[in-house]
């Protein structure tokens, strides 16, 4: 059996697509089962209630020797909780590598704006049929990553994928779907501080030293900054409990692509203030068209770090 | 213009998979040339030779920003002397890897026992027609890195692929002609004896540590076995030389199936016959069934220092 596991803190791309390669594995005949590291977000839940699709399986960590398929990450700091002792047999990603492994294994990333579009495309390229639901969930991941092809990720390749899925999907207005689902995504009801930091949060190392990054994708970005001393509050606490040497939390309007950023000390602020050029604005900082962690903040941080 | 990069010290399976691919690509209109990073071997010139294809130009540096596709390895020991200042945009391999980018590219890695394998597969999925020269050479490819079947490292795929693309080929007597590519592999001349250990050579790391490995596949043994002791004078050397802490030459009967290795040292002599179960055969050491260095010897040392 293939467990096919999405990263830590899962977000949209990570589940469809793993419960649409599923389908793939079993329509092949292979043995296959999707699982989620953590919470499913409001987004999520929210497509997978639309499209009567079932969530998968929560876990943290699986038996000894099982065989896992790594989807939409390939560092084992977003992976499952005991991966040393498992059988990674593929991998599938659309993010830069940092990976040895001790024998050759099925590794296929490529350059999308998400994961579902590579998925998308090995249903098209090895002809397996597509039904209308796994290509509703494959459009939603697709969406949901590019911001609806606002973010700098997305390719012409995500573009043709969505209007040749929604040939099968059916959606008939997909602008409207997308603000259902950033809508979804915004509301948060009473989350704690530190979930909400922790939505989207990945940690980094840059130069030796381990960063984390939270981005907040919203429609609603005062929901966010109406809490700022408390994130603010937060962020230090976060630094010293994981032993980081910085923490920033990125409120990103996915709408008018822009972004506010709060970040877990002086010296923080002032290198971000730095590299992005931003503007301070009643504490946060202010950058516009910042809206992507893949491919704007994390290179970013990495010429920096890589230049001292 | 895509700049396709075997590994150094080519082997067939490196100029045939670059040379397949660069035509797979001109195919779909994409600017690419084929090239090598260091002389033919004999059994390569052979084929080349055979289905009337040039060889690709020779280049040890390509210029700054530079396009590259890594084809048959992903290690930056084993690749182009200034690939730090190349843009290495996509990588095709069926080895382990060994890998950090500083952004998300394109990667396709399968473990099949040729890359000739992968290629042949994209022709095939992709639905890109194949002509009787490319399937020839694709066809030898994989017969000479699956030293016809009987490495370790061939699967089911493999032996598929050749039959399908021998229906393009038409070559009579497969049998015949993989016995023509190791005898023209076994015809070294007059080679010089660090030549002949380097012939298909590279560093591997374990536990930090450098260790040479040369494998020389023939049909003729006694070519390297009456020159054993030039050969473990010139391991010595080149032990020193580059700084290593240990060199293999491991001479393998690909239709005997069975190999005899020369060492550098006392230490690497007592190593080797532990790890190996080797016995002593004329001051060589022999081991029946041992003839993949990617499947046998390499994981067979990584695991016996990882215990350390």
């Amino acid at each position: 059996m293939k467990h096919i596991i999405g990263h830590k803190n899962p977000d949209t791309d990570t589940i469809c697509s793993a419960i649409a390669y599923q389908n793939f594995l079993i329509k092949q005949n292979t043995e296959a089962q999707a699982f989620a590291l953590g919470e499913l977000n409001k987004e999520t839940q929210f497509i997978l209630d639309e499209f009567g699709v079932q969530a998968p399986k929560q876990i943290s960590e699986l038996p000894q020797g099982a065989e896992i398929i790594l989807l939409d990450h390939n560092e084992e700091k977003q992976s499952i909780d005991n991966i040393n002792d498992l059988d990674i047999v593929e991998i599938i990603d659309h993010h830069k590598i940092k990976l040895e492994t001790d024998k050759p294994i099925s590794i296929y990333i490529k350059p999308l704006g998400s994961s579902c579009s590579i998925i998308a495309e090995k249903y098209f390229n090895e002809v397996v049929e597509i039904s209308q639901v796994i290509a509703s969930i494959l459009i939603a991941g697709i969406i949901s990553d590019t911001l609806f092809f606002r973010s700098p990720t997305t390719t012409a390749i995500d573009k043709k994928l969505v209007e040749k899925l929604n040939e099968i999907a059916k959606i008939s207005d997909l602008e409207k779907f997308s603000l259902e689902m950033f809508n979804a995504k915004s509301d948060l009801g009473d989350i704690s501080t530190e979930k909400l930091i922790k939505l989207d949060y990945k940690i980094f190392n840059f130069d030796g030293d381990d960063y984390g990054i939270g981005v907040m994708e919203t429609t609603n970005k005062n929901f966010a900054l109406d809490k700022k001393d408390e994130i603010l509050e937060k962020l230090k606490e976060i630094k010293k409990t994981d032993n980081l040497m910085g923490v920033f939390f990125v409120v990103i309007d996915i709408l008018e692509e822009k972004s506010w950023t709060l970040c877990s000390g002086n010296e923080e602020n002032e290198l971000f203030t730095k590299l992005f050029k931003a503007e301070e604005q009643e504490g946060t900082l202010f950058v516009d068209k910042l809206v992507s962690r893949k491919k704007q903040i994390v290179p970013t941080f990495e010429k920096h770090f890589k230049q001292q």
